[in-house]
């Protein structure tokens, strides 16, 4: 097979990598050691890292082009709960010693696309041979005006808890993937792109700068994320499970299964945008959300005490068997 | 094994990550999706990334904490080379399932060890699970004036080729490591310390701000790192073999073995700088090289042509069986 031999460390920089980085001044077409990034000044830079294994977060049949993009957008997503504006990423690419150059070409295509949609450059990074399968992990960089970066810590008791979009069509898309739960078509096909192609909420973000007291990214779940927002502020987050925006077809889902309720509270892979607003801002709120064409609803509140209480309609406590996601099972 | 279960990822951070971020404010104490990286007005900041993969740039039986300081040091050493001071570092961690706690524990004292001799904390970062081995990954900050940053391009023909330290000490370690070769065992310890601490030349680099057209770290071995040098400013490289500097112990070796002078010139990880400096600013790099308290050593120029000479003490060209290092074999 022609295509995977004779890739060099520094053809495969110069033929894939450094197309990727034309937009980047910084980056020195990927031919220096390291790379410088702009910074203007009253800004300050923020950074992130995500890292994605293969076997463990995709598979090689998650196709190359999705894989890149759910890349780039974990790590946007992490920018947007900043208020950040993305600047530009690091990347570290870990490949088997005779990279597949299909593979490689789709994956390039893919951080092309959405380099371009997010206006994200590549500035640099590190190509490696990885034996044990792919290794992808991204380093990103956003800016923002200084001291108004939004922090997981500063909501307080009495706030609002908003959260953007809807939840748990990610949640759905993995249960098809990994429980082979069976939907109908168009809601497999719709939980599917929600899981493989998530949408930074980068205008929201930014419009959160100087009105909302916390933020984060919902990545690992619902409950959980409204557990490290609460533990970060020292309060208690309470969640009202009717009020958490569900689209159309989780909808339809839920009401035939209401089992699967706890999925869709508990699953992660959203990247929605949580957030903590006090009460007197829902209008500014309501003109952001309608300015940049994105949901934001009122699901709860923050209270002072400590975790994270989800009611029923009636106000009393649900409980739900699973929590949320994190490596190595946990404690 | 009570040390190896029940670790969570968010137990892990927070026990063996984030006391590694106390002295970085913008760390939040990794308690954030992001942190925030000082740069003062009238810096830029420097970024670089290394990645090292269980297998192939160390094995496990290195030990964990020798591992943690060549991984700061290699990507220390790029800052080095650009002349940047060093602000800190994101941190990318693939560890087994079930992680092994006596090596995490040793891991983090290696980086603690390095970070405070630096100056250089740990601001965030991912921890993922990986089933193929360990997986290292760090993106290093520095920074600099702006503008002043050392670039591989902009030597001018008729410079001078200075090298800091000894070359091929490194490479000599990495001969007994893979090669089983036998030297004495004062020479084996030096080549050993040699590959697996490498000293990043951070106060020779910063002085070089100004002084050099180009510099760069030699880490893929002496010969291809000038021809990368050479290339990026459209030049030839030419290098005199006898006044490349050896470490006592290598001169012993390569005069008991003329053969492995091809080892010393070509093999990789010395870490040292390699710069082009115009013959006017001799006395200037003198200087630096006595305040700093680190050889700098001139061992050729650069004239117009391309790719690398390497001249023997008659300034006839030898010929090398070896080239240098890079993934993926190379074409």
């Amino acid at each position: 097979m022609p295509a995977q031999t004779g890739l060099g460390e520094f053809d495969l920089i110069a033929r894939y990598l450094a197309p990727l980085s034309t937009a980047a001044p910084g980056a020195f077409n990927l031919r220096d050691d390291a790379a410088l990034l702009p910074v203007q000044p009253g800004e300050e830079l923020v950074v992130t890292t995500d890292a994605m294994i293969e076997g463990v977060h995709f598979l090689a049949k998650d196709g190359a082009e999705r894989i890149a993009r759910k890349l780039l957008r974990v790590n946007l997503s992490d920018l947007a709960a900043k208020g950040a504006k993305p600047i530009g990423y690091q990347l570290i690419l870990g490949l088997p010693g005779t990279p597949d150059e299909t593979w490689l070409t789709q994956f390039c295509s893919g951080l092309r696309r959405d380099q371009e949609a997010f206006g994200f450059p590549l500035y640099g990074g590190d190509t490696v041979r990885s034996p044990g399968g792919i290794i992808l992990g991204v380093t990103a960089f956003g800016s923002l005006p200084a001291g108004s970066m939004l922090r997981r810590s500063g909501a307080q008791s009495g706030d609002d808890l908003y959260v953007t979009g809807s939840i748990g069509d990610a949640a759905l898309g993995l249960e098809t993937k990994l429980n082979h739960r069976l939907f109908s078509s168009a809601a497999m096909l719709f939980f599917d792109s929600r899981l493989h192609i998530p949408t930074p909420r980068l205008a929201l973000g930014q419009g959160l700068r100087g009105l909302a007291h916390a933020a984060l990214d919902v990545s690992d779940g619902l409950v959980q994320d409204a557990g490290h927002l609460a533990a970060q502020s020292n309060l208690m987050a309470v969640i009202e499970a009717a009020a958490v925006p569900l689209s159309l077809a989780t909808r339809q889902v839920v009401q035939d299964d209401p089992d699967l309720l706890d999925v869709v509270l508990t699953g992660g892979d959203d990247y929605e945008l949580l957030f903590a607003v006090s009460p007197s801002r829902a209008s500014q709120i309501a003109a952001l959300s309608r300015s940049v064409g994105l949901a934001a609803t009122r699901i709860g509140r923050l209270e002072s005490g400590q975790g994270v209480v989800v009611q029923d309609q009636s106000g009393s406590p649900l409980t739900l068997n699973r929590t949320g996601f994190q490596h190595f099972g946990g404690s």
